[in-house]
């Protein structure tokens, strides 16, 4: 496994790499989330890279930058044993060198959910995936569905700006309990931790509505309120039900809608989705 | 010589090349000065790429998108006898399909000059360069030097992403009466065109002041706007003495300047600029 951290030492890596490229971004703090990437671009390239940056620009001036998990002896120890090929970790500096001032923007996709709460959020995000996919220049690129808009905003991305890159998306990962699993997870308390399944049992509370024929989305909507509101460690930020291209809200569903919380539990904010769908 | 109008086509094309690809952008109606991009691209490189694009979005609403020059018969003859490899002259639907949202914007660098006098037209400059370097995926990108801006923020653009291309500046091509040659040069009716010599005769002046130990640059300001004063078909649109790397202006010049200016002719803009620069 090669570990990187200059771009030109990068560039120098893939000129030399035959066969297909898999490309897993993260920011670290690698979970079994991560690793079941990692494991789909190993089953369907010749290499993987890994990528492994906490990308300022995507955290806003109040957020949690400095105190984001990193833990890169672990992960690396991980990615090792997945066989992984090419892991990159650039510091800031490489990534945005003094008078850096180059921004994309996806700029419907991201007046939305979390491009509503974290104002640049998504700006920061669709730069740096950018900027990865002009370094690796890679076949495939894996996203999960946890992070359900930025995996739709990088898809609009790699279509708008021309990129030949199939993205894939795969399916979220949660503990036994159902909670998804997130880096952030780490700075939840045990009772924090315990507060926190709140989330994916108000989405499959609203899943099994929608099963059994509720297709009123305002109705779907106060249903989890309702189930959060019992929690008393956790606070909802928002609630939607969208198209799931266009992130619009919708009235009603009609076959498939994507269903999104973010809910604050103590000083962590979490967020999870979950695809309402005529089976 | 390959002429290609979808993407995939250009893609399946590239795929084969080898050896250095020289990328020549260019919206058409093509003149010497385009020329001498292709024939510097031409020595320079294996493979010599030329794209002609009218890209819409970066012209603001009132202006020339409607009536800005197309030749595209006379184009393909030229850059035929110039021996390059490949054109590419794709729709604007291919260019921007339903749906198109993703933008790129060097933020600093296009708040002056034709950023300034042109909303929007930097970020639609950076946005179809971005696309273009993606598609090509050249070794090397030829600008002129016409267009300073462009070229100042087209170069930091291909810094900020990490895209590995050399960029190459080409100096203005002039008439004989020293007209920057540009495509727009087509709409001035004889009077308009007698007139525009007042953009480099401004220029040069300053210049020569320059040379003669001139370094205020108010006054090197204030020396061009009497020169086009005088000239009654012209209007001055701005003048700028500025740093040639931020752009910013400046109080003085101490060694080195982008001293630039847009007129109108008529109801034709045009620009141009010179570099100030101790000898």
């Amino acid at each position: 496994m090669n570990i990187l951290t200059s771009l030109s030492e990068l560039r120098a890596n893939l000129k030399y790499m035959s066969g297909s490229l898999g490309l897993v971004p993260t920011m670290g703090s690698l979970h079994e989330g991560h690793l079941s990437l990692v494991k789909a671009a190993r089953m369907q390239n010749d290499n993987v890279a890994v990528s492994i940056f906490v990308n300022p620009i995507q955290f806003g001036p109040e957020e949690d930058l400095d105190i984001y998990p990193r833990n890169h002896d672990n992960d690396l120890d991980i990615l090792q044993s997945e066989k992984v090929d090419i892991v990159w970790i650039p510091d800031v500096k490489e990534m945005y060198p003094d008078g850096y001032q180059t921004y994309v923007t996806v700029e419907k996709l991201s007046r939305y959910l979390e491009g509503a709460r974290r104002p640049g959020h998504m700006r920061g995000v669709a730069t740096i995936v950018t900027k990865l996919l002009i370094a690796f220049a890679p076949d495939r690129l894996y996203l999960g569905q946890k992070d359900a808009q930025q995996s739709c905003i990088i898809k609009r991305l790699v279509a708008d700006l021309g990129f030949a890159i199939d993205v894939l998306i795969c399916p979220t990962v949660r503990d036994i309990d159902g909670l998804a699993l997130s880096s952030r997870n780490s700075r939840l308390n045990p009772d924090e931790r315990k507060a926190a399944i709140v989330l994916y049992k108000s989405l499959s509370e609203a899943q099994t509505a929608f099963a059994n024929g509720e297709t009123d989305a305002s109705r779907l909507r106060t249903l989890i309120t309702d189930v959060i509101r019992i929690e008393k460690f956790a606070k909802l930020l928002y609630v939607s039900v969208s198209d799931i291209n266009s992130l619009k809200e919708l009235h009603y569903v009609s076959d498939r809608a994507l269903c999104s919380i973010a809910v604050k539990i103590g000083s962590v904010v979490l967020i999870d989705n979950i695809v309402l769908e005529d089976s």
